[in-house]
């Protein structure tokens, strides 16, 4: 008899170490995609992948048990399989187990022009092709870890009771500074008045403002969805579609805030170490020899705080020239400032907290100096900012007075200003770019390589 | 000693039976919002809801034992308040406990013109203040059962191994006939080359295609996020932004599709039903008294299945006058005669199978007749159409040549098409409208009631 099962459910058999698990099993069929095919006189392997796991089953077969024995040897890389066979255990190979192929029948051949023929392909190439890149090792382990992290997202906020809000994303916010902007339409000019909304309508570059509305009713809310920036750049660490996480929680200061950034981060780590071993393996091995090591030390550390006025103390003493080395107090820091505090200074994480008011965002709340604001940037070694967050201001004529300042239009945030009005209260939340974190954690240099069909300037496939 | 405590954690405490874990709770220190506030003489009461429950926490206070009685007479509905206080249990009342406050501090006051006094207010009013409706019994309960359904979702898939994709929201596929999309866009003409992509950009209308890429690498996968539509069309049922769920297996085909739409249906009943009972107990009261009852039947149900050619015979002899009555081989069926075949015919949910080729859509599988195509529409009693799916065309000439037929522009998709050349495989995925689903489990009758920020044509607001 033959038991349909995946390559997941065999490997998790023989890993779980329980010698019953798989004596029971005798014949097998599975279904998947040939990574290689290799053959010589009577005898060949296939390395087959189903999208379960990782790792390949090795298929072995020899040519004189199947009926097809030429089609076989012939079949190409890519092609999808019916395969049944004898299970055996083969302690001390490189696979733990192989497939002595009793049938295999092609399902869909693939073509001679196959892009991912060859090993080693550049991660550029690969980039032209995202319908087919997910089959390419770094990729494969890519976006399976991308939708193990989502969930570790997902279940922290859940198990705490976050309510999780989808917040818009075409908004008539107009972003407030926080950079350029789509537009979303259905005319081909500008009049607005005319338009599908009556109004000009935009893609939203951050969903905190509508998230700040319900946390007034939820107390601790989290949204997880698309942001959008047409920033003209083109840079290895921004992309103009991008994911972003924002909790926000009430009745709380910037101290919760940042001991909610720290349970988080380490939450994740965790999490991706227990849920996808095999893949945190491949990017150790393949793209950052120093990815886990560094991760772990991460999840095993104290987060060290430090005002921004601290460490431009730091910076002023430093023995070390910057590129920009005109440091004052008022300036805002770059990447070699963050890592030289991070990676110089506290050696570990490291929030830095309290920047100067003209530095941040207006929602952020001013501290008693009249100075700075309420904001922390958490600082890790080897990438510098991994996530932003802030005590919000709560004060209606504070915040009035800095929108003021910053010659904001306050027409279309009245409604958030009376947020404000109407049982306000102290709260505070971040932002993390997913992506981001997602490099962190493995080493990628590139976004575009950590999104399943990335946008950037002039570039928009499919 | 005051311990800080949630008011879910209170009544979780309580409901948990266990006297030990109430026996131990004396002084309590509460933070929330005031829902009503009403006092005579010497005793007040405030209702209290702090955001992590959907019942309120009866504040008693004694003003003669409170420094600012006069103070806290006049706390207006909306408040936030700060209250420490003796925890009592109050068997047989209205109310499980009530706390006897010793302390009660405004955090933030309401200004008199919020606009939540009544105890009544209009659905449509409430959709003019989308910052505040979530503090309305009908949206506080609608917002955190939409967390719930969506973590529902997540565990579903996520518990079989299937993965998240992150379909793009800005594509430059469009649409392929499936409704008028936005463009998104940072010029202000058509000159689309001088356009942030270099080309056209729209706003995604499903994420199927792309996913279905994934899929060939995975096997199991799912999308679940935002998709637009720009019609100009003002429904209870259509909204210009909504979200999706769209899984997509390999491997499969449509009795494996619905074999899946079935136990996912029946996964989110339940896991309402256990989280969010509180919420679900009161659409039951106050929105719709059949609604636990309705869906309770559904994941009790067997799920049949029909031909779409069988349910045109039942309608053709069916003994009802409809308002659309000529029926005949090939045209779209209306919700009247979908509501008619599930409720009167099949008493039940019900799959339609096998339409007409010329009413779905081009990826459609191609049955042996050559006429219909494998697609299946799951109807349930009291909506009619809850979930669409299909087999896929994996046969690459039978796709090409339907995409011919319908007069498709091939040279965007080649990247779909060449998904059937390179080791293409049986295929099937549905799609589900999320705030469709909310709206089948709870009753409510309009879709801008089950989006936090809904947005419709002349809608959009913040």
């Amino acid at each position: 008899m033959f038991e349909f099962m995946t390559i997941r459910e065999l490997y998790e058999a023989i890993l779980s170490n329980q010698p019953m698990e798989t004596d029971s099993i005798e014949y097998v069929e599975l279904e998947g995609w040939v990574r290689t095919n290799r053959n010589s006189g009577k005898i060949g392997f296939i390395a087959l992948n189903d999208g379960t796991y990782f790792r390949n089953a090795q298929i072995v077969y020899v040519k004189e048990n199947l009926k097809n024995a030429d089609e076989v040897a012939h079949i190409s890389t890519g092609s999808s399989l019916h395969v049944t066979g004898k299970f055996k255990l083969t302690p001390g190979a490189k696979q733990p187990f192989e497939i002595e192929a009793t049938a295999i029948e092609v399902e869909g051949a693939c073509d001679e022009d196959y892009p991912l023929q060859k090993k080693r392909t550049s991660f550029e190439f690969l980039r032209e092709i995202p319908h087919l890149r997910p089959r390419a090792n770094s990729f494969y382990a890519m976006f399976r870890l991308r939708s193990v992290l989502s969930m570790a997202i997902h279940e922290f906020f859940q198990s705490q009771g976050f309510v999780y809000v989808h917040t818009p994303i075409i908004t008539s916010n107009d972003g407030e500074g926080a950079g350029e902007m789509f537009r979303a339409t259905t005319i081909d000019n500008t009049e607005f008045d005319k338009d599908f909304f009556g109004k000009e309508a935009f893609l939203t570059v951050t969903g905190q403002l509508h998230v700040e509305a319900f946390a007034m009713a939820f107390r601790d809310v989290y949204t997880f969805g698309p942001a959008f920036r047409a920033e003209n750049s083109n840079t290895t660490r921004h992309a103009s579609e991008f994911w972003m996480v924002e909790p926000e929680i009430a009745f709380a200061d910037l101290e919760d805030d940042m001991d909610l950034i720290e349970d988080m981060v380490k939450y994740c780590i965790q999490y991706v170490l227990d849920n996808a071993p095999e893949e945190m393996k491949f990017f150790e091995q393949r793209i950052d020899h120093d990815c886990i090591k560094r991760i772990t030390k991460v999840r095993d550390s104290h987060f060290a705080r430090m005002t921004y006025s601290e460490a431009i103390e730091y910076l002023q003493k430093a023995d070390v020239k910057f590129d920009n080395s005109n440091i004052y107090w008022g300036m805002d820091l770059n990447a070699e400032h963050e890592r030289y505090i991070c990676e110089q200074i506290v050696k570990g994480p490291v929030f830095l907290t309290d920047y100067p008011k003209e530095i941040k965002a207006f929602y952020m709340r001013l501290n008693d100096d009249g100075k700075t604001v309420a904001a922390c940037d958490l600082l890790v070694p080897g990438i510098g900012e991994l996530v932003g967050g802030s005590q919000r201001e709560e004060r209606y004529d504070v915040l009035e007075k800095i929108m003021d300042e910053k010659g904001m239009n306050k027409e279309t945030l009245q409604w958030y200003m009376d947020l404000r009005r109407y049982g306000g209260c102290k709260h505070a939340g971040f932002g993390l770019g997913f992506d981001r974190l997602l490099m962190y954690l493995t080493g990628m240099g590139n976004i575009r390589d950590v999104e399943p069909f990335p946008r950037t300037p002039r570039n928009l496939k499919f």
